[in-house]
């Protein structure tokens, strides 16, 4: 790099985020130095700026922000294979220690040693250079830009989700919380097969949008009743969710899954709605529905990869802000202030971004 | 049958078992007259007996007691082929409807339309005689007796509840409540090759018998604090569990699965520790931690029976007390003011018992 | 009905099908009476027709033809409560004991005692009226013809096929033969999220059609030898398959599956290449790739129904042919003699049929 | 290590096996230097001995033999955290990439860049001093010897085996073969719930240690025909066997597997029986079995110590003679010419070994 530009943005404490020049990484030989190129902004990220801390990880020191995001590859370490200089890249932000008991039996989303981008005490990849394993970047297809290379995490989610809850033709789904997650699970549901899917929120505009990427109906809750919810999402469908999947962070949501689910199926909580829960087990216990956290995602990546070059997802429409690295404080304020009705912003690292969607 | 004795043991409302003589039945073509021989008192029976429900079950009409129960085929129907009279059987006590989604995808316990014995409104099987579907009786091997066979019941509760929660070679443990059910669990947890299986309980006689069955260790919980129990719980395993069962029906100890289970492993609730319980999912979701109720079993009567015909179980401790049908008011106040330290009371239908085990 | 003319096609013995007149049958209680409307032409129909037998069936005495059905609802039996009269339906034309085994756990299919339509001893149901088990008869959606109702016979097959090798979003398929059978599995397979489906034929019409329901690209393998098929499927598709389907009963097919497969995928046999096959079983072992024959369906034509109710799938091209009842000789007769390159042939049953596709 | 004596044994070419110094080599940070103590001779060692190659797998410049081995730790790499000088370890003697789908999937065995010892090209661990992945090396409990630890290699093939066939309480097995390989399957499925064992060899004194080591019953087939060898494992078995394991490495055997197991069931092949075989499919694919290759192991190490830490495995009865590796040439030739009827014979690596089993 003739460049020694490595601009990268960093919360150096709660509430301060801060723009640092940081060395341009090297390498090992099992990795790939990225020009990084567009990073979103997850909720997770908004609670660390805000709160300093996300469920039970806390930052104590600063951390550089960022893990949804796509690159380009400048250069390869001695062993790489599967990459080459100048392939777009979408980066899976986490990797395990590949020794483990859950890293060696496919499950390295448990692994307790975990690396995970802007997850304390573990660096992201907002910056304008980042290097990271190989064989967690995945080429985007020609057919796929990297806007979509960047939302392949949230995908991801909703992929990982789905396959917990084995998800395939013909399902009935019931997505609660319209955001970025829930409409992530919408859009992987209906690729696997999805027979009708139900989205509940409480603001229209993000109803609409779930709508427009292929729910069966929606409802806006506000002001209705648990029971009152669990009544009208049985007639909407005209009969019980095989899967349900909490996405609203929201106790009574998660309670609804229980209400709602038929027997043998599946509640997924992908939101955290409570460190505690109070939940109506009685009738689940008898139906044996299965409740389960899914938590980010392992070999997913690929099958979201796939749903959006085989034109059977369009993640397009979930991006509605954009802004350069050098305006992140701005970006983050947009997120947590709801301006212009944010579904997914995202940030441009390459310093020479024309300002148009890449 | 010469003989029209078919003393029968009906729960006519809350508080009250009488002792009736009913017309012997005559079975359909796919079905078998049975002799009954002995019968078990299950706790359920004893919630009808005192509250008139048990969970969301309840009472309205007078109802034969009975569902743990053992058999000699005296008659079959035309269809029949795979009995024939003199079998000694052990009957599975519910059937679906064959012809629903989850009978046709062998789920048949989840069969809306199940006929289950002694769940209201269907009868149960604490009489003289019986009919019932040929395909639920199961022949005894020659070196299983039929108090063995009756215990099959709680047993295959077992054995449904570790294929739920795929417990196998060297899997660990948590078996909470030490009653029929828990040591049941312990017993299939065992012949499915758990590498160790702790019970805890609140009685001491219940844990040494768990002792005695092959629990790696025990601990009497009294006076404990859910904490507590937890860190006690990792120290003496040496681990955290990969299978956890709640079967004392308490919210505690459902909470206890979710503070001790290792990440991407199974809390079972076999009890009902209330309608409502509030539970720590807090950490439990990142785990990925997949809880679920286990109701009653489907095709789990054959593996029941193996694990006691090849000598990997042994359920004969379990019989502490022994009754004559006669005796049947009796026998349920034995159960409720646990007079000697019950475990499983037996009640004998056959009016030539001779007092001796069978 | 007043009217008592069910005019039926019986297969009296090799090469001769007869015309004849039966009673009207009248359903048992979980039974319902069809009008029958459409009724497909199968292999396996040709084959008892010329030969006598099919595999390891063999006709002993006359029967009735016909297995891919639609129909419409008459009369229901006293205990039916998923269908009534007028109801459209299609057929699912096998059903088993519901008692043994297979049928409990949910692999009905492998039931020994199974009735499956026009396989001796068992009669089908080209005839103007029929009887058959409710719960195998499934309600058409509102935007699905009878005639594609007919065609989940087929369907089913390729969606047992794709369920046996668990195909799923973004699997590499190879598809030989593309018959009605072949094009069922790559409609399937497509459904199911297959990225790319190769199919392979030695005709170009039926290619033609394969290309035009998705294939990523098609092979005319005439004149070809085994090594050269192999190389040529793996540059086609740029890599091994992870599932190879056999659907044209040659044993030259049967061992590409052994050659081109991925380590770990599976090769599924639907064709008779013949009782006996030399196979190239070496470098197949240490890559663990599964073969399996794919038998029937079971629980599958919710699943097919739901693909083409969706709009998943297109299965309408497939018909290339429609006659009467009446004129059932001269169908199997164009089916036999290949005139008009056709794919699958229809026989209507209702006298009223007004030439018209329904 | 003071000490520089590394006595190697090294295959140099076909038919030659030298014994010579090697630098002792030094762990990387992951891995483990092992003082080697006990190393058993394969069927697969006598292959590239005598012919220079092992299936589809062949020799071509001097490699170290011996891959089924336990030792002792003497030094650790900085990253490893999982052992300690000292401890007992048997070695798993293969591992992947852990980057490749497969190897991050949990099916290591399948990597295309798998590093397997004594597999040309890769070296093995036959010799006084060796280094390998920590993660790869599994502490022996207290209870077990490490001969009992070189045993598990063999083992962890029968344990994968039985996995993939999926054998559980009460499962009817087959096993052909009871070499070595056989054996650990019989003690797998034993482990595994198998309610009955069948194996049949031709030669009497390894059917006698099957019977002893839990057979249901054993049959020596020489001179008998594939039909009546299938009727006789029906008659004996008292049905179809749900699971067939062909340990022969012959046709014939494979065929059989085919003949007898029943619908639904599978067939292992854990020998090769020819590059190419002629099999009975017709009356198989409409069954459903599945026919599988079963190669070596993965993650399977751990439920293979479990088996013998517990007591439900004996594997000691296996070692039917010893060397120290100064004998190797001796030790190999006792194994060709099957002097003194050997099962599994062992290696003594320690140059302070005092003779006694260890």
């Amino acid at each position: 790099m003739g460049d020694k530009d490595n601009l990268t943005a960093i919360l150096t404490k709660v509430n301060e985020i801060k723009l640092e020049q940081k060395p341009i990484p090297v390498p090992g030989c099992h990795q790939v130095l990225l020009q990084m190129e567009v990073v979103g902004i997850c909720g997770s990220d908004i609670h660390y700026w805000l709160e300093g801390r996300c469920g039970p990880f806390i930052l104590k020191d600063p951390m550089v922000m960022g893990h949804e995001a796509s690159g380009v590859v400048l250069q390869c370490g001695s062993e790489v294979k599967s990459l080459k200089p100048g392939d777009r890249v979408t980066i899976e932000p986490g990797y395990g220690c590949r020794r483990c008991e859950y890293c060696k039996t496919g499950k390295y989303n448990l692994c307790p040693d975990m690396k995970f981008c802007a997850t304390p005490p573990v660096d992201g990849n907002l910056a304008r250079y980042y290097v990271t394993e190989a064989d967690f970047c995945f080429k985007l297809p020609c057919n796929m830009s990297l806007e979509e290379g960047t939302l392949m995490e949230p995908l991801a989610v909703g992929v990982h989700a789905c396959k917990l809850s084995k998800v395939t033709l013909g399902s009935v789904c019931f997505v609660q919380g319209s955001g970025p997650i829930g409409l992530s699970v919408l859009a992987a549901a209906k690729a696997y097969g999805a027979g009708a899917v139900l989205v509940t929120d409480y603001m229209d505009y993000r109803l609409e949008l779930a709508q427009k990427m292929g729910a069966f109906k929606t409802i806006n809750t506000s002001g209705m009743k648990e029971l009152e919810i669990a009544e009208k999402v049985k007639t909407t469908l005209g009969c019980e969710p095989h899967a349900t999947f909490e996405c609203a962070g929201d106790v009574t949501c998660a309670r609804l899954g229980l209400h709602c689910t038929r027997a043998g199926g599946t509640v997924v909580l992908l939101g955290m709605g409570g460190m505690e829960m109070n939940m109506p087990f009685g009738a689940a216990l008898v139906k044996e529905i299965t409740m389960i956290g899914s938590f980010r995602y392992n070999n997913d990546y690929p099958e979201a990869i796939e749903m959006v070059r085989s034109g059977r997802v369009c993640v397009k429409d979930l991006v509605t802000h954009r802004f350069k690295i050098e305006e992140t404080q701005k970006a983050y304020e947009t997120h947590r202030d709801k301006v212009g009705n944010p579904i997914k912003i995202m940030i441009y690292c390459n310093k020479n971004w024309d300002g148009k969607p890449k």
